[in-house]
């Protein structure tokens, strides 16, 4: 049986990982005879964001791990644990959530000048120089272009221009998807679909999407 | 379009709504046409809990109906405005999580001797009295059995032995059912689905019994 991790970062997708999306790559590789295992940063989220206001929750702190433990119904690792034993893993997948483009990369703050955290880059350039597959969700995708800056990748935000430009700068190519669509890279392993980039899509939409995506990582 | 009520109570298995419960409800019924709305109590959760170690995160305070945004993605109102409108509303639908049995309802406390939450007592005897039909995921049902005590409805809670004596205590009859099967009793229009009730179960059939009890309610 292959083993596939899930990062996540939190629990929100305004904060942390997009719940949905999570949920969604979940029960996509539930379908599937693999053995799953989510990870998080045991470190604390950038910021709390309160979702129903849309502001941020002054002064309050949530840790990834333990928010992320909340999605995972408490079966997450510390993502450094990832880090030391990535040649366990056959692949990886990274839902989406605003959460990402702040606490995995810094994409939401440095756009295509971001970093992507460092624990996650070396297992992202583990995975990749090992030819094992990558399965990006909604705004995952600029990690993966930003942690693969120049390769020349193929990846899908949606339609979003603003964040396609960005890649672009990257020198990676932006091709349009809709929700119940991805695209894969075949030559670098790597697909994405985009989720709640687009923001009105409905959620079965979505997990159509997604569960190709997951379908097409998996083969 | 029919108008239907998901009710929530924060955002997390332990001490809320259970995640991937209430995003199977969501993504069920995005697969029919209907009109959606989430509801939580603008209230603070009875206790917050720390999901990774499942100790109670003591001292810290949150409101169930700021985190049940994380999962509604800010489209959620407070439950007492339900209560107002329930004329409005054909049918209502209720995820489990622990959070359900101790903020909605005390089961967790007080087993069959336990009340329902007045606001939602009030909601649901509109609902039953206007035969809309009412949907049940989890612990859930325990609700549903507190809240028509003595009605002799017939619900699912999987296999469990002990919530189910609870529920029998109260009038109603137990039916065993596996997490992709679902219970619908006809003449009160409940339907139930233990979904993570049976622990062990795969996501994608947990997914599979809320999808079949969806589309039992709404027809």
């Amino acid at each position: 049986m292959k083993n596939v991790a899930v990062v996540l970062c939190g629990s929100g997708y305004k904060d942390g990982s997009e719940i949905r999306e999570s949920v969604g790559v979940l029960w996509a590789l539930s379908q599937h005879p693999v053995s799953v295992q989510c990870f998080a940063p045991d470190a604390p989220q950038h910021d709390v964001v309160n979702c129903l206001s849309g502001r941020a929750a002054e002064g309050e702190k949530r840790n990834m791990l333990v928010e992320a433990a909340r999605i995972a119904r408490g079966q997450v690792l510390p993502l450094d644990q990832l880090a030391k034993m990535t040649g366990n893993y056959d692949g990886i997948f990274l839902p989406g959530g605003f959460g990402v483009a702040k606490n995995l990369c810094s994409f939401a703050f440095n756009g295509h000048k971001g970093t992507v955290r460092p624990e996650l880059q070396k297992i992202l350039d583990l995975m990749f120089q090992a030819g094992k597959p990558i399965g990006a969700v909604c705004i995952a995708p600029a990690l993966i272009a930003l942690a693969f800056k120049g390769k020349g990748l193929e990846l899908t935000l949606g339609s979003d221009g603003d964040a396609a430009k960005e890649i672009e700068k990257l020198g990676h190519r932006h091709i349009v998807c809709r929700a119940n669509e991805y695209h894969l890279d075949p030559r670098h392993r790597v697909a994405s679909t985009p989720a709640y980039m687009i923001d009105a899509a409905p959620l079965n939409e979505i997990f159509e999407g997604i569960q190709k995506m997951v379908a097409a990582v998996l083969q």
